[in-house]
């Protein structure tokens, strides 16, 4: 299993915005919409050992998670706009600290970076880190930031986790997650 | 200088579909948007040195090409929605077998794979080629298939170009782009 977390820093927390308007109004929610992309589809298959965790900071309500299970999920589809729906959707929903599914395989919780963090072994992705090719073992939990950088708070939220890279220049965080699972692909076919 | 060309199967050569449509009634411009987002987007800038073809098959005109260049494009954004109206722009223009300007960077003509293959040395990327890793050196222009296999005509008149794979499994065609340029930045930075 391949857990990948990412944070959206400005992305809304509830329903109420425009699945035509995911950069604007939703916080760029694009952003999120292209890492879930990333995280399961191959051609004509998706994933299945994959859970993606989008962490929502953009208000106006306390801070949200969405989990997407590759294994359960349906109805997903790779253009950022059926994705924004799903997502839309799960932030429509009433909830509380434990998730609550939204459609097959997409559940959303209240609950923020501190709370993700606490239940896994997060490796960073980010640049600074060491080469991932170099490594002699991956880790299995990976989490990202969105267009902005982690924030003073939340880096010292994470300031013990190990960050390894995927090359030698800043990618889009989508872009990362498609270089990381081809270095696990490649890894698990050796 | 890389290249990079896409066939878009079914890609509408008309610019009377709706932007919040892509994958329908655009004939899935969903995968050429983010083909297009795969060849230049890097973290807070573009790849000024890459060029991207566009090739739309998918009636209701003759085939066209679109081209994109790193080097003076403007107005592009990441997400799928705006990329499709630059290129619905493009294709509402009345244009020739002569690349005609639709906005900054953004070129649009009459013609189709054949025309394209005959201007550029193409290698393709296809899950059966060579693994990208393993080529003391790569080529500079490289050619993919949206979603669907390359045509019987198609492979016809590609059946004299070296393919090469990105990974041990088959993936999206933006994802394989991504993938590519990893490698070829890494290169660069030896």
């Amino acid at each position: 299993m391949i857990r990948i977390a990412v944070v959206g820093h400005l992305a809304r927390t509830s329903g109420d915005f425009s699945v035509n308007d995911l950069p604007g109004s939703a916080g760029r929610m694009d952003v999120l919409c292209r890492c879930v992309n990333s995280s399961f589809f191959l051609s004509h298959d998706l994933r299945r050992d994959v859970e993606c965790y989008l962490v929502l900071c953009g208000g106006p309500a306390t801070d949200k998670m969405i989990r997407i299970s590759g294994e359960g999920v349906r109805h997903l589809n790779p253009d950022e706009r059926s994705t924004g729906a799903l997502l839309k959707r799960a932030l429509s929903l009433p909830v509380g600290t434990s998730f609550r599914e939204a459609s097959p395989g997409i559940q959303v919780r209240c609950g923020g970076l501190a709370d993700l963090a606490s239940e896994f072994s997060f490796a960073i992705l980010d640049e600074a880190g060491g080469d991932i090719r170099d490594e002699p073992e991956l880790p299995e939990a990976f989490l990202l930031s969105d267009h902005l950088n982690f924030t003073g708070e939340e880096r010292g939220i994470l300031s013990d986790l190990p960050s390894y890279s995927v090359g030698p220049l800043s990618l889009h965080a989508d872009h990362a997650i498609t270089v990381l699972l081809n270095e696990v692909d490649r890894r698990r076919m050796i």
